[in-house]
């Protein structure tokens, strides 16, 4: 058969581990996908380092967007990332009836309705395998192994930048800004990191594995969102003590009066498979009506790992160019047609448990009153720990789990808490999933 | 669009578990698969019993090989197991044309090669992703998500019975028997339980994932099988102490001179993330050169399980029936005329290392006489630990850890030691694997 023709946009960290990967294992890529896999340009902002990587015989471009209309390409593989360029070129291939493969979380987590509306427009297909964790076939996994089941919840380690952040500070016992830093030296951060430690790029991945689980349009906007940097080493302890761990999860559950969206902190039971992930790996865990919890684990990015996806796409891209729309797998998982518009519930409405370490005065009665105000508030408390003896200023950690209650009745609670003349106004409110 | 009809061969577990899946999810499953999906009759031995489970409005038939050609059905499933009947309808229902979906492991392990040609001749699919593994979309992930990729090596938990047995001995410190008794009565094995601890029904599942893995034909006939019956506590113990877990390996591997096919209870480093699991679980580690590690875990069998891999491969059936055939993907996850012929590799040609347990006489140089003759054979150690102090018959054990060395040069040193005069002839030998 004749080679598929792709036109690369970008040639940085996974445009150039593509273009590594298509060339090391185009044999074996050629056995599988019956066909050979051609670049036949890459489109890039510094020519001479896109003419550096690869070699005299590909055209480089500096166009991106005037270059997706070129009849000679089948395929447009997008790896520049962001939401501007890369969504003008994305939407005028679309528009020339080119098919797309796409690293972009933000650009689909944000604009993804409206593409995947012109790709529907159009005829054309969109995979985004790559756009969640890298080199983990998830988005396949949700889209397709798991096509007989009733999704009942996805919770995943999908930030490895975060991850290996929180495996530093508990097997290290250091605070936040030391295992940042050895992060960024080496390079599992970027020098500036808001993205990853804020919990920005896991809504991203969230938002996309939302709308393939549950069938709905992406809504990134409505996401709850909230990082690791006001994390202590204190709490990861506490938490270690108590039988959890702290991991930066992405949660997005079905729940009786809409879907949860929401990335946090969350203490997990430290015997979960989950728990163990440490470093700058991924892991989803899915919980499905008839496959029960099942979980997918890799690395969530890098050069290779992506490339991985990106060609996993590009090869299926390449075998339903021809075939009906009725043969590909629909976008979001579900028919287009048949897309539900369950409503994502504001944090507030929310149901989960809670650790909540507050700092009180260490005096009689203390710990009697706590448990009146959450009781009068109807929490239910699971476990509530005294942390070792008054310290000088005659002050104590007081730690408490509790079972499950809405976001909004916990909140007030803690309002109320804090007025105590013996409770300090500081305290830490995590929250905790059993996973199970 | 006209719904799809499918004949269902069997209705045990796992066709019980597909008929109730099918019904509960049947608005979820049309959402996705664009059409409805119709089960046009039941075959079955005992037609009471398997009315009794589909009710009134769907026909029950007697003879499963008949009824493939019925020219009213798209899609046969078969979940009948075994490798007679089921055999014999397969081969009839793809020489009428039919669509296979089957959770068939013995058989495809067996007979694969000669059914997938059958059904190549006559341009129908079969689906097996029910085979490997239960719910786990490991077929879907080596054949599609991981298709840039040259694989190194794949090593799965992927006998849920014998994993449950070593996770009892383990936490329990209970004996094989014992074990196995308590898997026994909590229906986790069977009454004849041959199949599962002795390596066998992994050995299938292997099989299969070797294939799609190297684009090789099935070859279950040059699998090297050992199972977990004759297994110790002790062995398991001493293990731990030395920071590994035993687990009831399935492992294939690309090798300088062939490919590695093999079951058997392996030593692994306790922190791999696969050591973590219990019970019933499976899951399968896969190495690849741009992924790295990847890895998936689930239920590895059961009525619901089952059936969600049986479902998704009836959905992805559907939606591929009126596709050309390069549309679909290749069985084997590569082209049938790019399929390779490298060889399995006999086992005592396969390099590992090791974990050797022997009895010793407490004497002086008993050590030194062990570390001698194994360097004698080239044999290098990486530890060597006495475990206690002679017990009354001045006996005591010796644990050896070796690095990698060739199997037959293995043996050959073990053939020595057990003739020393200080050394008792029983011993235990374990294979160890990093997967890392």
């Amino acid at each position: 058969m004749k080679p598929v023709r792709i036109g690369l946009l970008g040639i940085g960290t996974v445009g150039g581990g593509t273009f590594e990967v298509l060339k090391r294992n185009r044999e074996e890529i050629t056995r599988r996908a019956g066909r050979h896999i051609e670049v036949a340009w890459v489109a890039a902002r510094d020519l001479d380092r896109a003419r550096a990587i690869v070699g005299p015989d590909i055209p480089v471009v500096a166009d991106a967007v005037a270059a997706v209309s070129d009849p000679d390409v089948d395929v447009i593989v997008e790896v520049i990332g962001g939401t501007t360029v890369a969504k003008d070129a994305i939407l005028r291939a679309i528009a020339h009836g080119k098919h797309i493969v796409t690293a972009n979380k933000a650009l689909l987590a944000i604009d993804g309705n409206e593409i995947l509306s012109a790709a529907n427009t159009h005829g054309v297909m969109i995979a985004f395998e790559a756009a969640v964790s890298g080199c983990i076939p998830i988005v396949k996994a949700l889209r397709e192994g798991l096509a007989a089941n009733r999704i009942e919840w996805i919770a995943g380690i999908i930030n490895g930048t975060s991850n290996y952040i929180l495996s530093e500070m508990r097997t290290k016992k250091l605070p936040f800004a030391a295992a940042l830093e050895a992060a960024q030296r080496l390079g599992y951060a970027e020098a500036d990191p808001t993205f990853d430690i804020e919990g920005i790029d896991a809504a991203h991945k969230l938002t996309l594995l939302s709308a393939i689980g549950f069938g709905i349009p992406v809504q990134f906007d409505r996401a709850y969102i909230e990082g690791i940097s006001k994390l202590t080493d204190r709490d990861i302890t506490y938490a270690e003590e108590l039988g959890y761990r702290i991991k930066l999860l992405g949660i997005t559950r079905r729940a009786p009066t809409g879907i949860e969206l929401r990335v946090h902190p969350t203490l997990i039971p430290a015997g979960r498979i989950i728990a163990s992930v440490d470093g700058a790996m991924n892991a989803i865990l899915v919980k499905s009506d008839a496959a029960g919890v099942t979980m997918y684990y890799g690395a969530g990015a890098g050069a290779e790992p992506t490339a991985s996806a990106v060609i996993a796409d590009i090869i299926e891209v390449t075998r339903l160019m021809q075939a009906e729309p009725e043969e590909r797998v629909p976008f979001l998982a579900f028919q287009s047609d048949a897309l539900s518009d369950v409503r994502i519930l504001p944090m507030a409405d929310v149901e989960t448990s809670y650790y909540l370490r507050v700092r009180v005065k260490d005096v009689v009665g203390v710990l009697a009153d706590i448990a009146r105000t959450l009781a009068d508030a109807g929490i239910s408390v699971a476990s509530m720990l005294q942390q070792g003896a008054g310290d000088a200023d005659n002050e104590t950690d007081i730690v408490i789990l509790t079972h499950r209650t809405r976001e909004r009745n916990f909140d007030a609670a803690i309002a109320k808490l804090v007025q105590m003349p013996t409770v300090r106004p500081e305290y830490a409110r995590i929250r905790r999933e059993d996973l199970g």
